[in-house]
């Protein structure tokens, strides 16, 4: 084992407030590591970086407009795979698999082991299911159809963004629980994708049937019961004009909204359709409900052990690809949970 | 006794769509009413309209787009409070009170005996808190805040159209609770009447202060728990930009909104606001919460009788003044729940 390596890492240079952050915002640089025992404090952990998961709240970190600010020149933390290369904790050996959400985007890292939690995939689980199906994804998915969408048997279902990392895992988990799900997305391959793999009853492109409200007038004849909505502006307000008495809506994201400043995002003026319909809607962050993880993740696995939803991925390779990997995620290039492979 | 009387009524002419009702939509006329026992079928009451109960979900019948449509010649319904003059069921007796939320906005009038209720004010009740503190408003205020709003002790309440009928009383219960409450108002003498007796701790004028961002930073400086909306439109959109992490939104009403065409209604543009706070914003009609009507009443009951809460009317004479008194809820004129007294 080398007494210290080379890490190439991504740091905040200057803040995006708004618009797709760039290579002005965020930028490579090489640090040395120092891997020799007694460089390495005690209950840390020395890893190398196997997988990034890049997801759309990255965004708040690079804004500056996060509550603590991340300080300008600081490493870009996410969620992430990394194999132990050195360990000061009883606890963890070296070729273990561990998984933490404060990975810093690089090659190598130390960090404290109590911020490490190891995976040991069980059979029928891949490692990259730990960063979708099993990990973030799978449970916001989770947490939007079962917890505030409250969807049941015979719910009318609607997700956008559909073929996106957390779309793609509700639309099958709705499944799951007997709804009828339809979804929108941005090419006529994630239609087919849906429809031919993820089990969805519909799907639509939403570039080409640009009249939303003519699209959901087709795809919904007996209205929408449940709305899993992670783009926002327009499309909110189409299904607005489409929700059953009683129908929640659960906000994950808005996609089309977070790179611009709030005073241009897209206005949703039927709001009062809420009032007589007696619409539910509830922004959620899956951090909050961290209590129930264990649980949902137990049903997770159970689902994806009997092949009733299946995790997709579009992975980028290498930890020059991250600026590319995180642009990909605004830009309706996608299928699926977007990974960066650092190593393998 | 007379065999008949001379009814003036109010009935749907044309439908008003969008805008305030005139004298084009709606118009008075006069029938006859036989009051000779063999014309009034059995079960059937004959009486005389005391007061009639002004809101603004009657804009919903005059505007030819509820389901039913109300046909057009049809008299216009609503709450009210009559005396009986003639009845053909046993429970019922001549001179008895009564509250039916489907009056004729009429004179007098025949109905069923089922749809009518008997009142009898209690000590330290007055006939027209069954329109306001113990009716309707008082019901939608509690369903707001309690239900929805789940308001506790040192909760921020928010109220907009505070001192319309609803609001009045949403405020009052708040402080009843414990919260802190400001309300929003459209004339300076509400501002007074609000928090010389109605206990709110702040209420601001929105003609006045019209940056409304920059009133709710004044008047909220630990951020919103709760918000009753009654407005809708912009003053909705700056109370998400004020909201603390969880808040929840009741969404009641929108009078800022209800006689617009939708696409011409004010975009909320902030939306986005509710993810990261979590904030759940839920719409409601007070008919769905029917089956808590009777404990509902009970608990206002005990405020009003205790003085914790106080009605507040705005009364027009003369069935003949219906229509002003209509166009009044939309005009900002009105302080407390607006009420037409049609006899004595």
């Amino acid at each position: 084992m080398a007494t210290e390596v080379e890490s190439r890492e991504w740091y905040i240079a200057s803040y995006a407030p708004i618009g797709v952050p760039n290579s002005d915002h965020i930028k490579l640089r090489t640090v040395t590591l120092s891997l020799r025992a007694e460089c390495i404090p005690d209950n840390h952990v020395a890893f190398q970086i196997l997988y990034v998961s890049i997801d759309p709240y990255m965004r708040t970190q690079l804004s500056g407009l996060s509550l603590p600010q991340i300080p300008l020149g600081q490493v870009i933390r996410a969620l992430g795979i990394g194999k132990v290369i050195r360990s000061k904790d009883a606890k963890f050996s070296e070729g273990d698999l561990v998984l933490s959400p404060f990975f810093p985007v690089a090659e190598f890292g130390v960090m404290p082991s109590n911020l490490l939690q190891k995976i040991n995939p069980a059979d029928g689980v891949s490692l990259l299911d730990h960063l979708s199906c099993l990990g973030l994804p799978g449970i916001t998915a989770w947490v939007g159809i079962e917890k505030i969408g409250n969807a049941k048997e015979g719910s009318n279902v609607f997700i956008s963004a559909a073929a996106g990392g957390v779309g793609i895992i509700a639309g099958q988990l709705a499944k799951v629980k007997g709804c009828r799900v339809v979804g929108s997305v941005g090419s006529d391959d994630k239609v087919k994708l849906l429809k031919e793999e993820c089990g969805y009853d519909e799907a639509f492109n939403y570039r080409i049937e640009t009249d939303y409200d003519a699209a959901l007038t087709k795809y919904f004849p007996d209205g929408i019961d449940v709305y899993f909505d992670n783009v926002g502006g327009k499309m909110l307000e189409a299904v607005l004009n489409h929700v059953n008495h009683g129908a929640r809506i659960a906000l994950c994201g808005m996609i089309s909204e977070y790179n611009k400043v709030w005073t241009e995002r897209e206005g949703v003026r039927n709001l009062l359709n809420m009032v007589g319909k007696e619409v539910m809607m509830k922004g959620f962050m899956v951090g909050s409900y961290y209590n129930h993880f264990e649980e949902i993740i137990k049903e997770m696995e159970v689902h994806l052990k009997e092949g009733k939803i299946k995790s997709k991925h579009k992975i980028y390779n290498g930890i020059e690809s991250f600026l590319e990997s995180l642009a990909s995620l605004f830009s309706s290039s996608n299928v699926g949970k977007v990974i960066l492979q650092v190593a393998s």
